[in-house]
């Protein structure tokens, strides 16, 4: 048996295209821990990117032992709830899967827990945290990925019983990635309740600011380029020809989701800008930020499906989506320290309905159907023409991951308070949990340099004080 | 109509390639954030970032609206000095140019004003940063890159009316990307004047440094980075073999290139080290920084078409044109607070002709008339034996493009001066534009943490202290 | 001389994947620049990254020069110790080498002064850091790549003459890069003696933390990032095909290392976050990132021969391996800021140990003698059945390189102490390496802005302060 030359230049070249997209998401794990650190205040530096850290060395072993498995184990008994094969990546590579596969899908299953930190930062057990972050990754996760991204889920678009004749499309994870790791952090951060002093006794929210803008600026950048291998990778072949067209193929359609991507992140990024200036006065660096991260997020669902300029429309209105939804959790007095709930989840539920209504039926046949001669034509965006049977699998959709996050992370979390291992007591609160749990500040300046600097000298000085 | 075999594995190498040379390109984007924000002071990184990311987002509108079309829109009417086809990605893909071409002229684009935006830091309005920003990038900049890079332009190597039968070679952008951002920068800061207390009463210049070294290396790396897919990715093709050659081809020059590149920076960093070391006595960090950079600025335009020996040529002396105009603009008490001027105008003019008398025949030919058969011999570098047509059309183009900016961009300065909408106010600019505009500082250290700071507190604060 | 079709695609993609993996590399530089900074204390930030910055731009002209050529430089007087031909690129491209090769090979070699430049850090003259960068990374570290990796060096795996018909499997360098950058590392710490204070009267270690978590973190997962094209790409070529296989090439292999990279470096960072919690009783950020890049180290020699479930056995080791090195450390008073002797010198040696017993011969055969019909079968790894030549030859590895570093940069050290140009004066020490050498501190925070801080000032400053 010999490998053709045909076969040999196909894996290459989709081999380079996929890993060098896995690198970039991964980048995004750098991106995340910038972000939150820089969002946090500086006595809690440490502790949230560990957190980050923590994501991406638990997340290997367990997606390697079995998130891969319930997420793509689609063998001869295949069924559309979880995968059942290649635990420990056991008949890898296979027909289907090589091994660039799993470390792009890896890549993509250590951002979820990233998100879910942001919105319980500032006030958890660490403890907490490696118990959440491993059974979210290890298991809520894939199965919300098997369903939509496997050909046997039962939201999937390429299984033999679509659901609607449709299935839902997510194209990289609007929903599978982001909502699924809002819904989570929605929960915990519901569950513990808002930091020490976030709210005065009259319910007045009162700012606090995150300790470092340059690292979330830093953050922010990162992540619109790791966003690069997230969306237009998520096609994990480029070397797929489209017939009837002058030229075209997934190089075409990988290109055109770098384009809506961008236009998508900067169009939400505009509005923030000019709206916020509106609504607070001034020119916020942070907001704007936040904002593209919205725009990205919610074209993550419909890139590659979209023509550019409804790229724009989406983010325009990921834009207000996350402006209303802040302003709500103000007066509910929600406390998430990264917006993540907001971003994530509210852009990430735009999102997938947005895909519903702008999709284009060229687009999507050369998308999901691409080869697959003699299929029947596929519903798509209903603002196009397309009917409402995507748009209604698009609300299926939302509806299925927000209940199944929320029947297995909201459950777990709630044990965790009742245990009190979710939680930090006030006074480390109040410390900071690097020098209650991390042996010290993230930072020495010069006066300090020398000094030891422990929880241990920190409440003595307190007790000291107040003899 | 099939895409055939060949065609597409053509497709999916050129793609993989550009795009991800754009996605480094991008990453220039997040060094020069990183680079400005730790050469201004504290008071200003906020404000300074923002206009960082702003570029990004107001650049992907205009330039997908306009300035694509401005810059390459050459179709059947197609003339020497503006594009007139492509507004708002209309008929792309074209047989010319797909979705990942525009990705990577925009990753290019949103540079341009990074580089102004230094010149003009820490004294600058914010809403006079989005009037030149959205000038610059959408108009300004596409206009040069159509003369010089596209293919009816008039200064371009590939139109059918060469410029004295050469054309100017501005292989990446030595000129149309950095002298232009420089020359912009120099009206800019050359009608604001120096900033508060940049010089004394008898002119002489008082320190003021930036407030973070760590960000200026973490940016000059990044622009390090970036720069591999700026002047490598520029060939924006790599499957073209070279005929009469023992299996060369783009991919050969492509790896030249990044070697030109990487010894013009590291030869300029070594004779900043050196030099400045003489004449200032000790061994400045941001000053190789900026040495390196310079070194690239002035490599861009020539990268591939010289030796590796070239290379070392042109660094070396583009660190002594960085020190030289150093020198000087403090003698005229110009204030440029990231030498912008300095370092992307004398560099960047001094790459264009050093392109002029270095440029090798065989790899001009090579990259200008590959594939064409039967053209004439052509111009290359005049010690080289070159003869005066392609230094002369250097020299036409740096002319030309230091007037055209200076026609455009001054008046459009000198009326933002006029109106008062330039310059912020002495106190602004004493308080720093970050608590006058932006809402606060961007960092808050463990003893500040949980108080609000903002412009009210600080004006009230200097009112006390006054009464 | 046409080139055909073939080879242009070979040629195209071999170089895509090549120089983007040379890339990634690069960036590397920029992790340890980020790491080293936030691991000293803040009077040394501006001293560490300019030798980061220096070893690229030295690196960059003396590999150009003469190093590629020490290292593989294998003409027709090919010999075991030194390569003699390709000084300054003459004859490159050559049917070997491209461009490419060689910006891969610049990206490795820039690497290993940076990792000595850790174990010297805070106490070390610059003017001695230019004299060992220039002679370890033109001279030191390139005889080691030829012995290992040219196709005519005494312990390569390629030559006509293999070492105990094996050679030593160095995929891409736990040994030739880790080991080597440590020892030379370890000569100098221990020549230099500990930074002032560092010890106690009694014997007792003074903690001295690095001044910036968050550049910690930072650097961590730059590093991680370039690694992908470290241990990846070091195939250099990924268009090859296995013989007798179900569509397996280089592609597969170049995916599976980066899955074991990934699981090693993981791996050896969830050890290190519970084995140090269980020995200081805190979770520890820093030595999680320190874990991380010891499994990373461990994995760089074996990482292409071994199965993922072995590369997890390698981290678990390394983890373990690094904090009993850090203990010794300690009770020997050894002082080495980055504990860069430990961890690249401990875990790099264990690397080379680890193949010698894990290399699967499927995985060696492959990777070793892909192409070369009928070779005798290869030696592989111990524990798997592979005999003792392999393992007897990574031993020999080891040896040979502790042996041939000391030799050359152990005298070297010695000299640099005995002409007092090694280490600086207690006063310099005291008052940091960036007052004293480099014009000031890497940071200027609100307070401090517009006050001139010079070395001069400092001293005037202390001199007032006693009278």
């Amino acid at each position: 048996m010999e490998v053709s030359w045909e076969e040999s230049v196909t894996e290459a070249i989709n081999t380079i295209y996929l890993l060098f997209s896995a690198y970039l998401v991964f980048m995004m794990q750098l991106g995340f821990a910038m972000l939150c650190a820089g969002s946090v205040r500086a006595k809690n530096a440490l502790n949230i990117m560990l957190t980050n850290v923590v994501d991406a060395v638990v997340g290997s072993i367990s997606y390697y032992l079995f998130g891969f498995a319930f997420a793509f184990g689609t063998g001869s008994n295949a069924n559309p709830f979880i995968g059942t094969t290649f635990f420990a990546l056991k008949d890898v590579p296979s027909p289907d899967f090589d091994y660039a596969y799993f470390l792009y899908q890896w890549a993509f299953a250590i951002a979820v827990a990233g998100i879910t930190s942001g919105s319980i930062a500032e006030r958890t057990q660490f403890g907490a945290y490696l118990v959440y972050s491993f059974f979210l990754t290890g298991f809520v996760y894939p199965i919300v990925a098997h369903w939509v991204w496997s050909s046997s889920g039962w939201l999937s678009t390429s299984s033999t019983q679509l659901l609607f004749g449709s299935g839902a499309i997510d194209f990289a994870g609007s929903g599978v990635v982001h909502l699924v790791g809002a819904i989570a952090g929605f929960w915990g951060a519901f569950i513990e309740g808002p930091r020490v002093g976030r709210f005065d006794a009259f319910g007045k929210p009162v700012p606090m600011r995150g300790h470092n803008a340059t690292l979330v600026v830093l953050g922010t950048f990162l992540l619109w380029f790791g966003w690069f291998g997230f969306n237009p990778g998520s096609f994990t072949k480029i070397l797929v020809a489209y017939p009837s067209t002058a030229g075209q193929g997934n190089w075409t359609a990988v290109g055109r989701t770098a384009v809506t991507t961008t236009l998508a992140g900067s169009t939400a990024g505009i509005v923030t800008l000019f709206g916020r200036r509106l609504l607070i006065g001034h020119w916020d660096t942070m907001d704007v930020c936040n904002g593209v991260l919205g725009g990205f997020v919610a074209i993550t669902s419909g890139c590659a499906v979209v023509e550019p300029w409804a790229a724009i429309v989406c983010g325009f209105c990921a834009a207000w989506v996350l402006i209303g939804l802040n302003i709500l959790a103000l007066k509910l007095q929600y406390d998430d320290p990264l917006e993540a709930t907001q971003l994530h989840g509210g852009c990430g539920a735009w999102g997938l309905i947005f895909t519903g209504l702008f999709a284009k039926e060229e687009f999507v046949v050369q998308v999901y159907d691409s080869g697959l001669a003699g299929m029947a034509p596929r519903p798509y965006g209903l603002l196009l023409g397309g009917g409402w049977k995507l748009i209604t699998s698009q609300v299926v959709a939302v509806l299925a991951i927000v209940g199944w996050v929320s029947v297995t992370m909201g459950p777990m979390f709630y044990v965790l308070h009742k245990l009190n291992i979710l939680r930090i007591s006030i006074e480390e609160e109040v410390a900071g949990l690097d020098v209650s749990s991390h042996g010290g500040y993230a930072y020495v300046n010069h006066a300090e340099e020398e000094q030891p600097r422990r929880y241990a000298d920190y409440v003595r000085f307190r007790d000291d004080d107040q003899s």
